[in-house]
């Protein structure tokens, strides 16, 4: 019997890497994702096109207005995204979403335990991300406590595990993996600001770390830019 | 300086109890209730009602389709409300919301990031609801716990302390408490399947439980039935 897993995907580079390694595992694949109001509302097709071609069942996108909290440049149109490049590891850089990261694994459980998976990925980053507190190994293991004191199959069954692959990758390490198990990158979309058609900025804190990704890898950029 | 709170409010009995306590204890209040595909719509504007009456700030609520995964008679219209009564303390409800207090704590948690609160509230109980994995002590300590290494709070600042008072309280403590408090509970609804004017069916387990408290308070019901 195959273990059925929750991939958290937000049609970004690291989600889909995320699912590629999920596949490789064996795992059968359930994607989520959200749309919360993010100004890059490209990524969600993006999320659409690569659970297509590599997951096991359709996409489910949740919708939740975060932008009703606030407090973010990704959700809040008063706050710019700013383009200057990374903000330093030692601030927590305006794009953080507040506690997105425990929202949407607590509606990946949720999901988890309709489908009966008692495995959820997500494609957190320590070492990209150093400055959101939600992409640390302590904040997945804190969730992984949560989650079997939190559900039916944590209390009564065999107990849920928090998979996060890409937490001590670099991007270049990262997307040399991903190109390895076929993942392919043009379907994917990283910018904070990408236009309609999906169209990458290449200035944003986002793009600058995905195209230096490509950089140390020794790969061919296949990012579509304006 | 008063300390601000993000509490939890669904418009039903408990978490307008709940309101009332943390407002008792000198917090500045700032409510937060769900959209989630629930059959029971009047209670949305019962939330309204209540956070008018006794918050500090306007209530706010997120939409979210939790629909979309499904997985109980609150949100999927293809399972039956059971009318029978309790479904007993062994057994999970089929009425279980799956991951529902860990989905909206977190969203409780972004929310009081954004205020700068370090303080949440939330209704559960572990006396009438015994079949959900979380309304238990245990789950409020594993939150807390993430949510202090999930959040800029919890590790550059003082902390987040998750507040959980009717715990232990049985519906006639909690309704004889808040009656103390002022709450007015004609303007609560706890029923499952209230009709659209907010008259609860008296059948359900919601229903039985909340009544019961009344009797057991020595208190008259002021619940509009159906």
């Amino acid at each position: 019997m195959t273990k059925k897993a929750v991939i958290l995907l937000s049609g970004g580079l690291d989600s889909a890497t995320c699912l590629a390694i999920a596949k490789s595992q064996g795992f059968e694949c359930y994607t989520l994702g959200f749309d919360y109001g993010q100004r890059h509302n490209a990524e969600l097709k993006a999320a659409m096109n690569v659970a297509q071609a590599m997951s096991d069942h359709p996409h489910k996108v949740i919708r939740l207005n975060l932008d009703a909290i606030g407090g973010s440049a990704l959700t809040d149109s008063s706050i710019d995204v700013p383009t200057d490049g990374m903000t330093g590891g030692a601030d927590i850089p305006v794009t953080y979403v507040p506690a997105r990261n425990t929202v949407f694994l607590s509606i990946a459980l949720g999901y988890a335990e309709v489908i009966g998976a008692n495995h959820l990925f997500i494609g957190a980053n320590a070492v990209d991300y150093s400055g959101y507190p939600d992409c640390r190994p302590q904040f997945i293991e804190a969730f992984e406590r949560l989650a079997n004191v939190a559900t039916k199959a944590g209390v009564e069954g065999p107990g849920i595990q928090i998979h996060a692959p890409l937490m001590q990758m670099s991007k270049g390490e990262i997307s040399r993996l991903g190109t390895e198990l076929g993942v392919d990158y043009s379907m994917t979309i990283t910018c904070y600001q990408a236009d309609d058609a999906g169209a990458a900025c290449g200035r944003c804190e986002a793009c600058q770390l995905r195209r230096q990704g490509f950089i140390d890898a020794n790969l061919p950029d296949p990012t579509n830019y304006q």
